[in-house]
């Protein structure tokens, strides 16, 4: 298993700048009044096809040589990594097959599709999807490219904090979710590289910790019954992420369901960020633990933005 | 007729404060860098309803005597006004009644509709709006709410600007765009009686740009032809908004079509605001006369965000 180093970031970065979008850094003067803190929040909900996930799947799609991108890209996926594969592929001209479970919400489907993505449909359980995805690229020859558990979606992925501290300068701490663990351990490459004095730290849904559990037990622990608003932080960890966070990150903070929503809320009030929930994730952490936090220059990746807003009654208020 | 003063909007700000939402001023570092000078972002893209306008119709509506509420209210837009006016009437539990052209696009209609609005179609001139309103308000006897030219709208949306100097404290600019000058008026008396230093400029696209010739003029100019991809901005001045103007609006400056486009992918890029082209103009004014902002602190208010962003090519990249 070879693991990502910070040079390769710098080569995924290189590599995808032309494509990807440098997403604003903003900062809101009642936020930081709220938290006794200077906050920097890096707004990948305004990346192309609306998360950080563009930045892996462009990073993969581009590493291919041209022979093996011929034959496409395939990955089972009902979420942002399904769409961010689907446009990175589209971008280079290149099929890209998603299984997605028959039970998949609509708009989702519909995203992919818009992106030129090829759907294949399956049963609703994780081996028909993996017994789906197998015979399709049996069938096509395409590259599976695994939402996080790839060397190349994890440099890419560690290009937002690049960016974020390019922008801040130094920082005390950087926060990002952590589900699968693809944009944790690429952020944590990253900022311990740029920033070897920063801590790095996750939030994690309380009701979906098995990373926090994991870092502690110093191996995986797969995630049970994850029962979080926090749709896109509901996987295990990969082996490959696990492999960095071991080393590269300083802590995993939980935060309850309503913490997350109070942070969904704050953040559209007070820095008019629609954040989709596992966006909200490390601000609701960070509420949960303010003392650490006081004084300190914080930035904070904001993951994604592919939310119906009209789905949750408190974000109405 | 009776025109509003700074105490006015006060009454209307008590009035409306448990309603509507107080939106975020944001700031970022790359945007300070580039036009170098300090910028706030009051965010009322992210109002209730999606506009500031819903400032407005709130303050309209409350304004009501319990008889009169019974019988609800009416207008004629096809924009944010009327979503703004239908949510403000449901919610307190009273019709709205819509005039709208059969040509108004269907999203547009549907958000009317589930905001609970009750509209009546007709053709798609000045004259059949008008007259189709005339006889829905001798029918139901409800209350028209103009859009701009009505004292207690015109209240309501100068409550934007307390909100934003209460974050920014002393400012040299604020900024708003102009259209039929219900915003620009009331964001005016509260920015002239809170900080009299601080100049009140508008931003107007060149191609509708009569509230400058107006302006200029000492007379209401009437809007002919505007073709501009600001369509919030396309309608003439009323005459109650143009009256305080007069008095209180140190400059209009206007701002080409490239340059509203322009803005729109700054906002979203550096601040990561997906504004409506009609919220991009005051920075597109900004941003073609940036001599006379250097160095100052700067409050710009975006309007709204409506906008379905695939409909523009440009935002895109």
């Amino acid at each position: 298993m070879q693991v990502p180093q910070f040079p390769d970031i710098l080569k995924a970065y290189s590599r995808i700048k032309p494509v990807v979008r440098r997403t604003a850094v903003i900062e809101s003067s009642s936020m930081n009044r709220l938290f006794k803190a200077q906050l920097f929040f890096k707004c990948e909900h305004q990346q192309k096809a609306g998360a950080f996930k563009f930045r892996g799947a462009t990073n993969a799609v581009l590493s291919l040589s041209e022979n093996a991108a011929q034959k496409g890209v395939a990955t089972h996926s009902s979420g942002n990594h399904a769409a961010a594969l689907a446009l990175a592929a589209s971008m280079r001209g290149i099929p890209a097959y998603i299984v997605m479970p028959e039970s998949a919400p609509e708009i989702k489907v519909k995203t992919v599709e818009q992106f030129g993505g090829s759907i294949t449909f399956c049963e609703p359980t994780l081996e028909a999807r993996e017994k789906t995805l197998e015979r399709l690229v049996a069938e096509t020859g395409a590259a599976f490219i695994h939402p996080y558990n790839n060397f190349q979606v994890i440099c890419g992925q560690g290009t937002a904090a690049i960016e974020l501290i390019e922008e801040t300068g130094t920082l005390d701490v950087v926060m990002a979710p952590v589900g699968g663990g693809g944009l944790l351990s690429g952020t944590a490459l990253s900022v311990k590289h740029l920033l070897p004095q920063c801590n790095v730290i996750a939030g994690e849904p309380k009701m979906a910790d098995d990373a926090c559990r994991s870092l502690k037990a110093g191996q995986i622990i797969p995630s049970t019954y994850p029962d979080t608003i926090a749709d896109g932080l509901r996987t295990s960890l990969g082996e490959l992420p696990f492999s960095i966070m071991r080393n590269q990150v300083d802590d995993i903070l939980t935060a309850s369901e309503d913490a997350i929503k109070a942070a969904m809320v704050l953040l559209r009030n007070h820095v008019g960020i629609l954040a989709e929930p596992s966006s909200a994730v490390p601000l609701a952490a960070l509420m949960e633990n303010r003392a650490l936090f006081e004084g300190k220059r914080i930035g904070i990746i904001i993951s994604g933005g592919n939310l119906n807003p009209d789905k949750y009654e408190f974000l109405k208020e």
